[in-house]
Order: C-alpha cells, then sequence, then structure tokens
C-alpha cells in the first residue's frame, strides 16, 4: 500500500512533512519517528508523571514520561532511556501495551507504551532544554484525577493500566 | 506566554509549520486547528465507530467518528456536521467531555471529545475522499474488544466513556 506519489515539501529536524498523491486526492502528512510513553509505578504503588511546560500548547502538562525514538532505535531501549532521564526511575516490571497511533489523519508517529511496576528510585537526568518536576499519584487516586489531564497518550495509557489492574 | 521569535516554515493546506524561539532552545510546532470525535451511541446502546484508509499509516482503523475544526468553527456545531456525515446519526442527547491535546509535544491539536447517546438512524454522506465503513459495536462488548482499537483519541473516548457509564 502506497501513494502514486510523494514529495518532501519541509526538511525539519524532528519532523519532516511529505506530500502524498493518492489516486484523486492528496495527503499532507507528518513524517514523525514514533515514541514511546511509560506507565511509571514505583515501589509504593504510586503512578509517576511529569510535569512541564509544552511550548506548542503554550501550558504546562501533567503526563507519563515519553520520548521520542531516535533513528533506528528499539522501543523498549528508547523507554528505559527517557523515564531514567526524565524520572531517575530503573528497574522493575516491565509489559509492553499495544502501541497506537496518536493522529492517524495527518501523522505517522506510533506510540509505544509500556507498563512498569516496582520501579526503583534514582537520580534525574534531564535533557538541557527540559524542565521536569515530577508528581506521584497513588495507584488507587488516578480515577478520582482524570480530570487533570489533558493528553491524550496519558489518558489512554492510564485508563489502560486502571483496567490491567481491574481499577 | 509566548515564544521571543516565531516564523512560518511551511505553509500546507491542513495545517502549517512554525518554528518558535523559546529563550535558548527552538521549537517545531505543527500549527492544527484542533479536532472533534464522537462517543456515539445508537438507541440500541451501540457505540458507532468508522473503519476507514489512513493513508499517513497505511492502515484501515477503526475510529470514533471525528473530523477537523473549520477556521472559527464551534466545536459542538462541527461534531453534530461530521457525525451526520460519516455515520447519518442526528438528535440524541449530548454531553462534552474534557477536551485534550493529541501531540503536545510537537503539535497544537486539541482534540473536544462528545459523548452522544440515543442517537437516531439516518443517511451517511461521506465527503468525496472519504470511504467510510460503519461498525456498531455493544457497549458492553467494547471492554472485551479494546485489542482492536489502534488510535489514540478512540481509546481515550471509549475508556472515558466506559467509566462515566460504570462500565
Amino acid at each position: 500500500m502506497k501513494p502514486h506519489e510523494s514529495k518532501t515539501v519541509y526538511d525539519g529536524n524532528l519532523f519532516d512533512v511529505t506530500l502524498e498523491r493518492w489516486g484523486e486526492h492528496e495527503r499532507e502528512i507528518v513524517e514523525h519517528p514514533g515514541a514511546v510513553a511509560v506507565v511509571a509505578v514505583d515501589a509504593q504503588d504510586r503512578v509517576v508523571l511529569v510535569r512541564q511546560l509544552r511550548e506548542p500548547v503554550r501550558k504546562h502538562l501533567l503526563e507519563l514520561p515519553a520520548g521520542t525514538l531516535g533513528d533506528g532505535e528499539d522501543p523498549e531501549a528508547c523507554a528505559h532511556r527517557e523515564l531514567e532521564e526524565e524520572t531517575g526511575l530503573t528497574g522493575g516490571d516491565w509489559h509492553r501495551g499495544a502501541p497506537f497511533w496518536t493522529t492517524p489523519g495527518f501523522c505517522r508517529e506510533l506510540m509505544h507504551v509500556f507498563f512498569a511496576e516496582r520501579l526503583i528510585e534514582g537520580q534525574q537526568r534531564p535533557e538541557a532544554d527540559e524542565a521536569i518536576e515530577l508528581e506521584r499519584i497513588p495507584v488507587t487516586e488516578i480515577a478520582r484525577r482524570l480530570d487533570e489531564l489533558e493528553d491524550a497518550k496519558t489518558i489512554a495509557g492510564l485508563l489502560l493500566y486502571l483496567r490491567r489492574r481491574g481499577l
């Protein structure tokens, strides 16, 4: 399954934009390398979330620890790396969720979700352009605090996790 | 809250791309007009989903009926319009969910989610470039079929709806 014609119309840093012709119609597509997100649960059964400024939406959002895949990078390796950088958490028991597309109408970003439990505390090592605040919410309180979540992967990931736990 | 500098680096049809400078770092941002999605439940308590080719991801996906906001369009009016076009469903009782950002790291798309129940069957009127197949799933079976869902707004919207219903 591929387009009749395709050309790169924007060559960016994080992503390119491609214009594809499929028969009679055109599709404008953000070429994104894909990403990972982690439902990270510590030894006290608290979900560890990150609060950070998201410049595109002009707000600080509360989200799952997450990051963009490097070129050819294995999603699980990326998830471990990003989780440790953003939260200091390591170790634990990991399970892989079914990946999902974040915005399949115009973007090729596939989000790989992981559920990690019994994680071990450590030292945060954020990248230079990340100012990240951690927030720990007991798993049993997540359902009451859904209104504070404004990010799709975070809502989807946490609700999938609560179902796994029967909560 | 705004960037120190901003310039349009791609001027597209569905979206533009802006390069913003925030202090020392740059952000590459997809300027998207926002979108709507509807958890659409018919009079037989079935969720009505749409299956369509999503060219960006080279797959047919099962999703909530959804669409892009027109310039200055009211989200609820857009949701009614898109739902009727894609599924023929009209009327019913509507409730507005909390909106969420689909990909706040690089895109300004805000997704307005609606929960509509007791909808009335009618005639589909898809746009010329949409080939849409409808699938009706009893609300009580959604939880068993989560594995078939590969789209973030659909997973988030349906799981939020199941919670509202206590399912």
